[in-house]
């Protein structure tokens, strides 16, 4: 087997950055041994210094300019760790001019310039790769890409971000509040300083907009997916769908429509039967769930985040461009020949709905509430009323039948404005047919 | 993109034959627009006369004779599907010696003469793929080769037998007796007429040897693995472990040994913790549960047989072949440069253990057993006796603490002797540590 030397080029030395450092390093001989590709760490490219000293690199590898990364003769792959979508554009738009193949695992800016992106990258007949963008631990970018290739795929699930499903999991099994369950994980680096892109779901929607995008063979971005964050979930609530025999979780879904061509893409706090394997995913972990009609169903587990778990997927592009890199160009990527992608409208989705309201506790309520839902069409599967709060309100719980989405947004926009319902209902979706 | 033409040649159209067929046809043109990959089907070669109508292939893409599709100078992979390790082996080594890459789904051959095949393959650089071979629908020989490729690999336990699975799950869940499980699996068609290799662990011993070999870099072929089927489990020790919190999975192991270098390489009914993820893992699906040292604990599940996820995994082989072929032989394969691999002495592997013995209902008798465990230096975590037999016996459960295998085979040996001890003890081994 004849070795195939391959100049790395590292852009970022944060947590990922280290993390695909130390890998690198190690496993350098291993990889060698089996594959034949032998990954040289040429230069490193970061600004701060206290990164800088805990990469522990020698000076002659570091720099602060990253512009000396994308233009170093010696560099055949560069590797991009610095997140966002304004420098990191500027990057790796310049590695590939300079004709350097990519690694990133930046999902914002695959989600909202892969149109950008990836003509660019084609032109330049480079790769783009990006396993480590979605679920670091999981291989499921290549598993689409490869590993599925023979199969249409009807429905993809995900479980995408982990900070959200920590603090859901926390509030599950040990009766935290949302703002405790945060906290926590920030203790613990589950979450940032600033958590909104979790927990508001931002980072599952760039997340399954490369899912869908690979899923469905054409370009899905960002601003076309519906997104509802875990902010207004409350620790009653996960009680009350566990009540119910659900789970709640932060559900990154796409979905064909029925007989359409389009898909449904969204991300929002979602009830699944407590005995989908899916709902056993707890804590960091990320899961994704694949329908194709070939293999059936496929689940994928595995760590989503941290430095090494990344860091393994940015190694393996890293080795699959070594090897392939010049076969590999212009194949399959999330904007295959330019198609352009248009998602099914929310506002027809159909399933069953949670809904959580809190109301004065007093005779004839339930029956107004219900009998509104029911001049606006929407069946009602379940109506309880919850123990009360501390203020004397009560809360009460309705399950509906399967109903539209509009439907239901706007029935709750007319309950909102009853004077007997206290505060902004809570709806979210109950899937009972992940499988289906 | 450039179109790559790539020839297909198609060895046994049985049920996995057909189902790559159906796939090869009517995902081609989706596969060319995605990839650049035209994989065309120049010639199928089959002797039975059913197979051949079920086929509905028209009678110029068929021969009756293998040697016709190795030797065709249009094919560039050669598809073998039949399965077993005497024809087969001639086929495949025929076609590598005729510079065709080749295809398999025969794990019973690559466990048993990989060292023939991959040398073979590396001197007429070519590749053999083999995705097909363990877990159909999963993608796991690809995660391994290539998605875990910066991991080193600790240990990695399977549920690899979609028959034994399906059989076990039955016993569990609907009560039934092995025997009735069986013939339920037989009838539904998932299980053979001689079942043989699925209940007896062998078919899964085959696949924990491919898997095993991927993921310790070294060839660890069959006859290396402790083997132990399903055959004396009965719905009464499910039950039995099920009151204590676990459930009885087929399970395939390969684990390090604590300090050293050779793995434990195992099969064999074993109690699991209930609320493990792989423990939820059921009927005719597969799961693989892979510790890597950079992602952390990671597990994929999907059907690992059937026409068309097998077929998938198939033609997910023939693409990453007709893209990379030229460049991927030689690389990581389960023979990686001749290195032959040694397992551990199952003797000296640790667990806890399960043991259900059937004595005689008379005083004394716990005493008389546990007395013996004691002197044999096994120490006792749980001693139970459960409801009466039949015939007047009384059914005694045992679980032990932390101890040797052949310590627990000395005991059960000298215990089996007793007269007051009616027919073999059952022995299982416990896994409370799948995840250290």
């Amino acid at each position: 087997m004849e070795t195939k030397k391959t100049g790395i080029g590292l852009i970022g030395l944060g947590t990922v950055g280290r993390g695909t450092l130390t890998l690198l390093l190690n496993e350098r001989a291993r990889i060698r041994e089996l594959t034949g590709v032998d990954c040289r760490l040429v230069l490193a490219a970061e600004v701060n210094e206290q990164a800088i000293r805990q990469s522990r690199l020698k000076k002659s590898l570091i720099t602060r300019d990253w512009k000396a990364v994308v233009t170093h003769p010696d560099i055949d792959i560069v590797v991009e760790l610095i997140g966002g979508t304004g420098l990191a554009l500027e990057v790796i738009t310049a590695a590939l001019k300079n004709g350097k193949h990519v690694v990133t695992a930046n999902k914002a800016l695959l989600a909202l310039k892969g149109n950008h992106l990836f003509p660019l990258a084609r032109k330049m007949k480079r790769v783009v790769g990006f396993e480590a963008a979605v679920c670091g631990g999981i291989p499921v970018i290549r598993a689409l890409k490869e590993g599925l290739i023979a199969n249409r795929i009807h429905s993809l699930f995900g479980i995408l971000n982990g900070t959200a499903n920590y603090i859901l999991s926390k509030m599950r099994f040990e009766g935290k509040s949302f703002a405790e369950a945060l906290k926590e994980a920030q203790r613990l680096g589950f979450a940032e300083a600033d958590p909104t892109f979790d927990i508001e779901g931002i980072d599952s929607a760039h997340k399954i907009s490369i899912l869908a995008s690979l899923a469905f063979g054409r370009y899905f971005p960002f601003h076309q997916i519906h997104v509802e964050g875990i902010t207004r979930v409350t620790d009653l609530d996960i009680r009350y769908a566990q009540d119910m025999g659900y789970v709640v979780k932060l559900l990154a879904m796409a979905r064909l429509s029925d007989g359409g061509e389009r898909p449904y893409i969204t991300v929002a706090p979602t009830l699944i039967p407590a005995d989908e394997l899916l709902a056993e995913v707890n804590n960091e972990y990320n899961g994704v769930f694949i329908a194709g009609s070939a293999t059936g169903h496929t689940l994928f587990t595995g760590k989503g985040a941290g430095g090494l778990p990344t860091g393994s997927a940015v190694l393996s592009d890293i080795v699959h461009i070594a090897s392939y890199g010049e076969t590999e160009y212009g194949r399959y990527t999330i904007y295959p020949a330019g198609l352009s992608g248009k998602t099914a409208p929310i506002d027809r989705f159909c399933s069953e709905f949670y809904i959580r309201l809190k109301v004065l506790d007093k005779p004839g309520v339930m029956a107004r509430i219900s009998g509104m839902l029911g001049k606006m069409g929407i069946s009602i599967a379940t109506l309880v009323q919850k123990q009360s709060a501390p203020d004397g309100d009560a809360f009460i719980v309705i399950t509906t039948h399967r109903t539209e989405h509009r439907r239901v947004q706007q029935a709750l926009s007319r309950i909102n404005r009853l004077a007997i319902v206290d505060g902004a209902p809570l709806c979210l979706r109950i899937v009972n047919d992940l499988y289906h």
